[in-house]
């Protein structure tokens, strides 16, 4: 067992300073215990795109039309995304799956774009939920089987990233219910909402998180699919299965953290295989980090997601695992 | 000429939700701004890692013998430290240039170690000038042809590290002249001094600033080079000719800035091509950092010098250049 005391003996025996290095220690010393090594690899690695649709759009809680998500689904399929050029420049594998969008994307590539449409777009979680239970198992095993194909492929970090337009409304559904902040905590403004939007948002997400506790007060996985989306619970079962194979999880921004709440409710544990990227400019990510336990590298403002925060930081990962693994004991030098 | 306003528009126009990558935006745009093109570069790079001896140490400044200035030399030559080991996960090029170890270091090596030793360390800098304005000179010159060389092999990010034990204490001298700090402000616990060492260090840069100052009034080279090391010098040269050269500088920490005030000192407008890794745990970083009027990327609390924040911040230059040269437009998606 290495637990956090193991890690910074080793570190303080470097040559270097002791704890000269700061937080990027304290990354090495996270990175060792989610692997249970002193010598963590980060490469290779992999990023999956989950994609869906959201029938709550219907009532004005984003600005950007629908049609969007299956066009950003075109333009990750072509590389020209800012995952895809993330994902380049960071040396990390990227792979695209269709869990429920509504415009039909472009055709399927065997190696990197997978259709594992549940269906074109979940229910209207005001009107009723957003998804049955069969629905979201069916989700969760698309997340779950891309962590096993992952880890079959050799990847050892793993990266879950999302899009889908109006997104962030079952995120903070989520996030007001299984991170017990109040609604208006949860609510941002996403990928550009204005005023109006944002009060539509916030009454939208107060009234489906009362609903979904009134409807389900000891059913947590029928909650949970009455307010979330296709990728959500898609990237929570990519989650629980992740850590149960022993990958390391990068974790990205405010939706890939309501997915992150999902698996540590219905999977408890799988937190401890997570280091949280960044600290995003949602004003209710701080309170889903803080429900995980976990502490984020950047605090950067960034808000796009696709996975894009944890590709930032991606390469830092790489720093505190070649920290620990490539220096000399200072033993060695004779001091 | 770009401007920050030319690269907003590019940034506004990508594939995303406007200004949603946050603080990487304000990292693109200094790149491109540094770089004056909207499709920046950040490979090939290399770090020249500058070593040094101090004639200072014998006040008792630092909690390190001098020998270690050798034996982390050697060290570097062997690929054992975590200079090394950084630069080779982030694809950096590494030299290593003696500019006045005192010790005998490693025999030299045609590609990566070159020796150029102006002398075995400085003078001491309580008893009188640390150096001649000639010796200034020389270890500018070698920092300059460092600068010149690694533009020849094509490099486009530069990088300049340092080692020398007791460099804190010209570095905190220099950043009392150079950025008027109050001394007491400039100095910090470096490479771990206790409270003992801490309170000889203030006293020693406080008379020697004093001293400099009262002694060079309008020589500035000459009150610079009476509180300066060797290696600090070279990277100013290395700074400075970088600069004229039109290299992106990324800047380390607090011995790494005094260079980068003495360039910036003696050769206005080197600050342009800079860009600042992180802000250190010395206590004097953020005063220079704010005369030279460049924000850091990282507020990590790194304190080991080598040209580590550097390297530990360099991938993220990678995504802010990924992101303005490979993401589609907006308007390519017919949004």
């Amino acid at each position: 067992m290495i637990d956090a005391a193991a890690v910074r003996e080793h570190l303080d025996a470097l040559a270097k300073p002791q704890r000269s290095l700061g937080r990027l220690e304290d990354l090495a010393v996270r990175l060792a215990v989610v692997q249970q090594r002193l010598d963590p690899v980060t490469h290779p690695r992999r990023i999956v795109l989950f994609a869906g649709d959201h029938g709550v759009v219907a009532q004005g809680v984003t600005a950007w039309p629908q049609a969007v998500t299956g066009l950003m689904v075109e333009t990750i399929r072509a590389g020209r995304a800012t995952s895809s050029a993330l994902a380049a420049a960071q040396r990390c594998d990227l792979r695209l799956v269709d869990v429920g969008v509504a415009m039909p994307p472009a055709p399927p590539h065997p190696d990197f774009y997978h259709q594992a449409s549940i269906a074109p777009g979940t229910a209207d979680l005001v009107i009723g939920p957003a998804m049955t239970v069969d629905q979201f198992d069916a989700a969760w095993a698309v997340g779950a089987e891309e962590a096993r194909r992952a880890h079959a492929d050799g990847h050892v970090v793993l990266i879950a990233g999302e899009m889908g337009i109006g997104n962030t409304t079952p995120a903070a559904c989520l996030t007001a219910l299984l991170a017990d902040a109040p609604p208006e905590q949860a609510v941002g403004r996403g990928a550009g909402a204005d005023d109006a939007i944002l009060a539509t948002k916030a009454r939208v997400v107060a009234d489906a998180v009362a609903r979904a506790s009134a409807q389900f007060p000891d059913e947590p996985r029928a909650a949970i699919a009455s307010i979330a989306g296709f990728e959500i619970a898609a990237m929570a079962g990519f989650f629980a299965q992740g850590a149960a194979q022993g990958s390391t999880l990068l974790l990205d921004g405010y939706v890939a953290t309501a997915g992150a709440l999902v698996a540590e409710t219905l999977a408890p544990g799988t937190r401890d295989a997570m280091i949280a990227a960044h600290r995003s400019a949602e004003p209710g990510h701080a309170a889903a980090l803080a429900r995980l336990g976990i502490e984020p590298l950047l605090d950067w403002q960034m808000r796009l997601g696709e996975g894009t925060g944890a590709l930032v930081a991606l390469p830092l990962i790489d720093s505190a695992a070649a920290l620990l693994r490539d220096v000399a004991l200072l033993s060695d030098l004779g001091v």
